[in-house]
């Protein structure tokens, strides 16, 4: 089935306890779609960018099955960029520069061909836009939606709106406290599914994410792994994971959005191998099975 | 089989946000001997109390099969006091007082009885008395130790030497980065078991807990709860209930430290639900079953 994925396509500058890279690519729209491309063939981009953004970074993602046309290049403006430094521990880090650019006049108008997209991954991008994309699908079977504190602080109405308009919203545990005022994370999902969701993905980074339904719920971990070079992208990576593998069974049951979970959890635990997309663009098929293996010997028991 | 216990017996105050305590029933050796009560009924507690602990406290473990010959009372001595403070998140807390009292001379003799103790859980402790209760063992199957960073600040050397006589490590991730050196959970873990143990546990509190051997994983999650009162001892009952389900079942193969670790986990999330060992007095089998039963349902997945 077809996937629409839509976000923020950037430049970083990334600094962790392993290293330091500049100017390389990024952007929650292009993690989403890098992992979702090893489920599905069929995925619809929707971003913006400068004409300073390398054709050969587009001509990638389209040999992946990626169509490009929602992708709009402002060819006198320059593409968003992002900088950030992270703690030793990994799990806090600093913003140190926050470019818009292009994307401050990003107005998303879909082609017509992305219309009847089935399943919609919305990155992490202002409500607003979020808001504006839902308004233009035609019967989407399942939307998506993945934000962030920030607009919780300054746009909390337009994100409620959007939030009550998609299936799944997808945030780290934080975020679920800030956004439902309930400290429980079981008391927190209730205020949530009452906005709108039928599930909750709550990302816990290297402690893992919770699905919940309203009677339901799955703990999946994050398998510990020996080198974490960098968690960019990390959470959108698990989000095209997700998406990805939901499209490519066409199947939203819960038992379907567990496995959906774990395909996620383990695309991200290859993203944060590597800087960047480094890991992202090279995987094969039997890695992501071997990873999945690990995921199912690392929880299975029996009582 | 037999279990043996040591560690604190202690008066706590408590206060998180959900509310107060003082003077209630606390240390770890009561909340593992507690926990384990639940699996076995050989157990054999070491600890010490001042004339000022209730007598009916003791008569209540002594009910549940809990062998009190171990427990020092020092009639004109105070039983030691902890007071503490749970920030919001319920993560982290602030220590207010620490009063050892009778602690401060605890030299654990063990009674004769118990010298053939097969399962042991050292609970947190001077690695100098944990080191003297190893001593004094003939033939254990298997012993746990649980410790914390205030040791490795203050007693690195000692407590090595006990970590290099035990089977089994109990820490947090916190613990495990310092004693080991390393911020990978996967690397740290490889470097303690250079120090001796066989298996590590590190307990994440409301992130669950990661079972480690040099050659498997297996990462069960915390059970996400709607009720958060108090979490003074849940890392205690973990052990309790984990050291009591395997001396129950009598099989230390990984596959059943798999087990243990879900039941401890299980007896852990009953014991944050009320203050002090409110919820663990009274619990029954059938509670217990359906706890499990919980953590399958949240677990479990097909891929």
């Amino acid at each position: 089935m077809s996937v629409l994925t839509v976000g923020t396509v950037a430049f970083d500058d990334i600094e962790t306890p392993f290293g330091k890279v500049e100017k390389v690519i990024g952007g929650a729209c292009t993690y989403i779609s890098w992992a979702a491309s090893y489920f599905v063939s069929d995925i619809r981009l929707t971003s913006i960018v400068g004409g300073d953004f390398p054709q050969d970074e587009i001509k990638l993602l389209e040999s992946r099955g990626v169509n490009m046309d929602g992708l709009k290049v402002i060819q006198d403006g320059k593409t968003f960029f992002w900088a950030g430094r992270y703690h030793e521990n990994m799990n806090q880090r600093d913003t140190l520069t926050t470019d818009l650019n292009v994307l401050d006049d990003f107005d998303p108008e879909l082609p017509e061909s992305y219309y009847d997209s089935k399943y919609v991954m919305l990155g992490n991008l202002t409500p607003e836009i979020q808001n504006r994309v839902i308004d233009q699908l035609k019967s989407p079977k399942l939307i998506v939606l993945d934000t962030m504190n920030f607009w919780m602080d300054i746009a909390l109405e337009n994100l409620k709106k959007a939030i009550s308009r998609v299936d799944v919203l997808t945030i780290n545990d934080e975020e679920a406290r800030q956004l439902s005022g309930e400290y429980s994370l079981v008391n927190a999902a209730k205020k949530i599914f009452e906005m709108g969701p039928k599930y909750l993905v709550i990302k816990k980074g290297e402690h893992g994410a919770l699905l919940m339904s309203k009677d339901q719920m799955f703990y999946a971990p994050a398998l510990p792994l020996a080198i974490v070079k960098d968690p960019t992208g990390a959470g959108d990576t698990f989000a095209g994971g997700f998406i990805g593998y939901l499209a490519q069974t066409d199947d939203i049951s819960f038992e379907n959005l567990k496995r959906a979970v774990i395909y996620g959890s383990a695309m991200a635990s290859f993203c944060v191998e590597e800087f960047s997309l480094g890991k992202m663009k090279n995987l094969d098929i039997q890695e992501i099975r071997d990873r999945i293996q690990a995921f199912v010997d690392m929880t299975h028991f029996d009582v």
